[in-house]
Order: structure tokens, then sequence, then C-alpha cells
């Protein structure tokens, strides 16, 4: 129960609309996309820094667990307010506080949508690249906290590499001002970078300057097919290694592949093994070059087919056909974004695969090759026997191997409840202790966030 | 004067040849390119990782300061160790680990000179993008220290824009391993970044990740001259804002054109009060559209000329001219490195101007233009009266300028010995404050460069 004087202190601030203890409002604000549920026993709707200021330091003096949220559409479980306390919704600071072509930026609320931001920049010729496959509803705030990534990540970055600074309330509750309004800039620490991707567990982001890129002129697409998913590894390796990097490279491995052409037969060819749909962008000039030159980085022998394509719906046919399919095979899918160098693709898929089999747990993974970035999909039905716990015995096996390839544990989804319990096999005891400390300066009452990223001990 | 034991320590540790307290040996080892001279007590060359730990332990132990260097290229004084005690040179670290092309990653230690980072990467078909004016002969291990740009981060960004991951002692003297061998990776606290541009105040990097960008194709230039600073900026802010981003972007003011002129008349036209030399880089097929679109981006009333350049050396041709002049009006050069957004470039142009003008300093004013970065030099003999001292006050005001138009005071030189006295005016005192809280959890004995980037109190 939260103490009443806190709940009267913040009813003050925010009034009757933007404050509340009622179950039903609670309920909502409890879960995410990783359909963890934990009830919060308040939900708070800052408008303003100065609000939000007020709020970390009554969390402070009362010693309420705060977990800030965007939209919630996060996979990991970052924003479940797992300890309860109070829920910070950020959804209502919304304003797009400056578009600025000419310095190629814009200042935003955590709350402004990913999608509301391409709105604004693209009459202006610019977009900005982090494009989480939530990028229609998920909030910029959300993108910082997990340092989103998406499919032209491997072109253009994530989300890091497109923001100059941060207006923040660290846990303790001071106003922070991080990075600059330049492009270059060096005085003093990186604290932005710092805070991006740390899951709302050192601040709370209450503006952002986002750093804005130029639209490309003209976008091309290709498909290929490979009879086995070595030959593939090799093309993407070779595609990745020539000067017209692509826009965005998709894989779809052979459990995807089967899925589809079970109930698209034309869709892919009977004896493709492994299928890439790649995307070029650039200049009008450059744009066929740039589809001619990935195209000469696909044959090998094992090559059934490769394409130009025409247009973006021909170009992810495959990949959106997938994802209805996925659900039909097992109500529950299990989604990590497991990364490993490019060139340890191969050893990834046929070892996942390998343990899927063992476990016989449904198994189909897709995703980011070009950054090694693959989404491992296990699909259990927990009302089967013990297919859950089989499924997350494999799981388990499947973190050991990505860490043996010289991998990581998560490329884009971040950790938040999900992979905390995995974060140890990848980060040592001393660096982790670092990270802790670190969390200490800018949290010292463990009031944000508390218990995410971290494992237990 | 060093304990006896510290120096028996160090001594037993490195052996002859890699630990020298003669006073000859310390000199040299005092200054770096900001002239600034502190001289050591003594000078360590360690090999390998556990060698620097040691190091670092021992100084912990005997409370001995710490001062990492690289080169000593730098022209802040970051690696002047001013408060004596022990300089670590980190030249003698220089092996590469491993190129790895499948994977765009190259493994370094931190004495590996940029130059040769270059030479192991481009049989591969690639380059490592950051490129101060020092590249032939300064350290990747300084590159890190101070998040260095160069002429191709407006196209290409900085040095935290190109490192996977580092292994490096803290202040206490831990080993820790930061960031992943992959592109995407979001486990954790962003230690890499924070550690990039510290200018060895939290650790010391014994080893770096790389990551590798494939080479273009093909280069072109442009010159374009105008009558006018407001004009030449008008034109930065429209070549910016289309989508052929040039590889470089730098700009030569009145002064510099003036002292060009002077020299060689046929350089330059006589009416040009601001040039543009402009590369642009990418595939074969679409160097002469880029070169057009930047070409067209460039008119104005006040353009006297824009043309396409045929070689890399008439492009750089009048800036290359310009450094050995600089050296003949006076024999102190401050060169500072400011930044502001590219719409206030004229705002800070003609505040500049003004302010040399009413110091009777001689001011000369150049550098990357696409970033807002310019290199604001004023030229000084301190010889000649209270010269220096009026420098000083322009300097300071030149400063106040930049903050005014939302600037930043070093876009790549890093703040070091020469800009601490300033940093409080961009920083604000609690944000300062945490970074000092932050310094204090990696470097708790103040050890690692003490003194340096944080301003005194």
């Amino acid at each position: 129960m939260l103490p009443d004087a806190f709940c009267r202190r913040l009813s003050l601030l925010l009034g009757p609309d933007r404050f509340f203890t009622d179950p039903a409002t609670c309920y909502v604000y409890g879960y995410d996309n990783s359909r963890n549920h934990c009830v919060p026993e308040a939900v708070a709707f800052p408008l303003s820094t100065e609000e939000v200021q007020a709020i970390v330091l009554a969390c402070n003096e009362f010693k309420v667990p705060l977990t800030p949220r965007g939209r919630a559409t996060g996979t990991a479980g970052g924003s479940v307010p797992e300890q309860g306390g109070l829920a910070l919704s950020l959804e209502r600071m919304r304003r797009i506080i400056a578009v600025d072509p000419a310095n190629r930026a814009m200042v935003v609320e955590p709350g402004v949508v990913n999608q509301e931001v391409q709105d604004a920049a693209r009459p202006h010729g610019f977009f900005w690249p982090p494009d989480p496959s939530s990028a229609a509803y998920c909030s910029v705030g959300g993108n910082l906290a997990t340092c989103a990534g998406g499919p032209h990540a491997v072109k253009y970055g994530v989300t890091r590499d497109h923001v100059l600074g941060l207006k923040a309330i660290t846990g303790k509750g001071d106003i922070i001002k991080t990075g600059a309004y330049t492009t270059k800039a060096v005085v003093g620490y990186d604290l932005t970078r710092l805070i991006i991707g740390s899951e709302g567990t050192l601040a709370v982001i209450t503006e952002a300057t986002l750093k804005l890129t130029p639209l490309p002129e003209a976008v091309a697409g290709i498909t290929a097919h490979y009879r086995d998913i070595e030959s593939c590894a090799h093309a993407i390796t070779r595609i990745m290694a020539q000067p017209h990097i692509p826009s965005a490279l998709e894989f779809l491995d052979r459990g995807a592949l089967d899925l589809i052409r079970a109930h698209y037969p034309d869709l892919v060819p009977v004896d493709t093994q492994a299928m890439l749909m790649i995307e070029v962008d650039g200049g009008e000039a450059e744009i066929e070059a740039s589809q001619r030159a990935v195209m000469q980085a696909c044959p090998d022998p094992a090559l059934i087919q490769v394409r130009p394509v025409a247009d973006q719906k021909s170009l992810w046919a495959a990949r959106k056909a997938l994802s209805p399919l996925l659900r039909d095979i097992a109500p529950r899918k299990i989604n990590e974004d497991v990364v490993v160098p490019v060139s340890r693709l191969p050893e990834l898929l046929t070892g996942v695969t390998a343990l899927a089999t063992r476990y016989q747990i449904a198994n189909v993974n897709f995703g980011h090759a070009g950054n090694g970035n693959i989404h491992v999909n296990l699909l259990v039905d927990p009302d089967r026997g013990d297919e859950l716990q089989r499924a997350e015995a494999c799981l388990s096996e499947v973190f050991d191997l990505v860490i043996r390839l010289n991998g990581t544990l998560s490329g884009e989804h971040g950790v938040g409840m999900e992979k905390r319990p995995f974060v140890g096999r990848e980060i040592d005891a001393t660096t982790m202790a670092l990270m802790r400390e670190v969390k200490r300066v800018f949290d010292p009452n463990a009031i944000l966030n508390p218990g995410k990223l971290f494992p237990d001990r």
C-alpha cells in the first residue's frame, strides 16, 4: 500500500485527471508486450519536466518504486512495474517542441510516437532512422530507453546513433542536461549514450534532441534463395563487405519458409532453405548500380535464384505472410533477439535447429541478418505437458551458444525482466559491479525501475 | 618525489628498458601538442593489459598520479602529466590483434597508429573513419580518449560511432570489458561510449574492437566562392539538407583567404570572402550525380563561382597553403575547435571577427563547416606587450558567444587543461556534479589524469 501522504502529494500535483489509484486503471498499466503483468498501486501522467522531477522526489521521500513507461510495446518487460509502486506514464508528454531542418534536428518530448516524428520530418525531406516494428505506435521515450533498432539499422545504425542530447531527471530527482545541439561535441562525459539503452533505471528522459537524416531519393529490392544456410551466410558476409551497404538485409530460415510454403505454395520455391530480402536505397543515379552490386555478391553454387524486386510489397511478401502464421502453431511465442558476428550465423542457425530438435520445440528463425541479429522464436503451448519447461531449457542453451559464438543476448529488445537471469553469462562480475555502482550514483535509493536490467544476487 | 617502494615495484615489473626516472626521459614525456609542459617523475611503457593493471594498482597503493598518453598529438593538454607522478605511455602496445573483414571489425591495442589501422584495413576494402589531421602519427588510444573527429566526420561520424567494444583498466585497477563484437548490442549500460571521450580520467583502454567501413568507390570535389559569409552559411545548410551528404565540407573565412591571396594571388578570386571545399564520395555510378546535387545547392546572389574539381590536390590547395602561412603571422596560435548549429554560423563568424577587431588580435577561421565545427585561430606574439592577455580576454568572449548560439566549446580536441576553466559555462552545476560522481566510481582515489576535464572548484 502506498503512503497516504504520497498519494495526497501526487493528487494535488497532478489533479484527478492525471493521477489514479483505482484498480481498473492500475490493471492496464501493469503489463507490456512481454505479457508479464504486475499491477502498480498508482498511475501518474506528468506533462512537464518539473512535474516528473516532483514525482521522482516524492518517490524518493516515500521510498516508492517508480517504473517509467511509454507505449509499453517492449517485449522484455522493461516497463512492467514489477515491484508495484507507481507507473509513470509519459504518454501525455507528446509535444514536438521544435522541428529544425536547417540544423537537421528535432526536439521532442518522450511521449511522441515514432511515426509522429517521421510525419513531422518528412515534409522537410528527413527521417529519423530507428524503426522498430512497433514504429506506428511506440514512443520515442521507449525507443531511447531500449536503444531501439529495426531493419534499417544495418545501414543507419541504432537509436544511440541518432540523438544529440537529452534532458532527464535522475533517480535522485536532479534535472540534468546531456549532450549538445550539434553533431560534434566532446565536452564532458557522454551521459547521453549512458542513459540511452538503460531501460529507465538511471533517469527519466523528459526531452530529446533527435538527429535527422535526409530521406533517400530511391529504394529498390532484391530477393535471393539458397539451398543451405551456410551458403546464405557467406553471401551475407560478401554483401556486407562491398560498399553498397543495403538499407535492410533480412533473413528467413527453413522453419519460417516451411510454414509459409504450407500456406502459400507459390510464394517460395520448394527447395529454398534460406531466403534473403534485401533493400537498397540511395540516389536515383545510384540505385540500379547498388542493386546490381548486391546481386553480384549473392552467387554461390547453392544459390537457387536472385531477382530484382520492383516494389516494397513484393519484397516483403514472404515476411509479412509469416507473422500471423506463427500464432497458428502455438499460442505462446518466446521471441529472442540474439546477435552473433555475421560469420558465425551458420553455426548459430544449425545450433539452434539442433537444440530445438533435441528439446522437441517448434522453432522459426528470421531477422536482421546484416547485423547478425536473429529473432529466434520458440513456439510453445504452455498447456501441453512440460513444453514450457522444455522451451526454457532450450532457450538457456541457445543463450550459451550465442555467448560461445562471441555474440550478445539482445540486439534491440533489451534485458528488462526476461533476459535478466542470463545477463551474468555475457557481462563479467567486475564490469557488472561497476554498472551497479553507476546505477547507485544516478539512483541512490533504487527508486527507478528497481530490479530491472541486473540479475538477482 | 615518488616513493622508493613504488619505483622498485615498477622497475621489477617492467625492467630497465620500460621504466624510467631519469630527467631526460621524463622531460620529453611532459608535453603534448598544446605546448603545456609538466615533467613527470617517471615514465612507464607497459606491453599488456595485465601490466597496465599492475601499474594502476601500484599508483592506487602509493597515491601516485597516472597520466595515460598515446602519441601526445592532442592540442588541449589532455596527456600532459600536470600533477607529476607517472606518465603511462601506451606507445609500445601496438599489436593489431585481429583483422576480421568478414565481420567488418579490427581488434587493436591502444598504441597502434591511426594510419596503421587504415593500412591494415585497406587491402580488405575497408577504412576506419576517424581522421584527425594527425592521423599519420596519432594513436588509436588517443583517438578514443578524445573521441577524435576530422573532416570526414560530416558524413561518417566521430570515433564513438566506430567502436564496438573496449577492454580497459578502471582507475581503481579493475579489468573491465565493455560493448560487444557485434554492431547491435543492448545488454547493460553503454560503458564503451562513457569511456570514449573521457580523456583518460575514467579508465586506461588496453584493447579496442573497431568497426570498419567499406571504402567508397569514387571521390570527387567541388569548390565554391562567396562574396559574404551569410550566403556561404545558407549554402552550407542547403548542402546538408539534401540526401547526398558530402564526405567533407570545409570552410575558409576572409582572414584565411586574405592570407592565402597575399602569397598566392592566383589561388583565390580577389572578391571571395568565404570559400567552401566540398568532397563527395560514393559509388562510381553516383559520384557525378552527387557532385551535381551539391553544386545545385550552392547558388546564391552572392555566389562568385562554383566548380567541379578533378583531383584531391586541387580541391585542398588553398587549405594546404594556409597552415605554414599561419606561423608567419605570429609564433603562437590559439587554436580552438568550437561548434555551433550550422544555421548560427554567420552569427559566430561575424561575432568572432568583431571580437578580434575589438581586441586587436589577428584572427583566421576555417574548418568543418558541415558540422558547424570551426577552428577559431587567434594568432599571438606573446613577446608583444599585452597581446597574450588581450587574446585570452577575446577567447573568453568567443566562448560566451558560442554558448549563446547553442553551441559547444569543443567538437574534437577535448577539454584537457586548456578548456577546463570554461567548462562550467556549458555544463550546468548539477550535471557536472553527476559527472564527478561517475568519475569517483571509476577512480575513487583520483589517480587517473587527476585535475583534467573538470573545472577547479
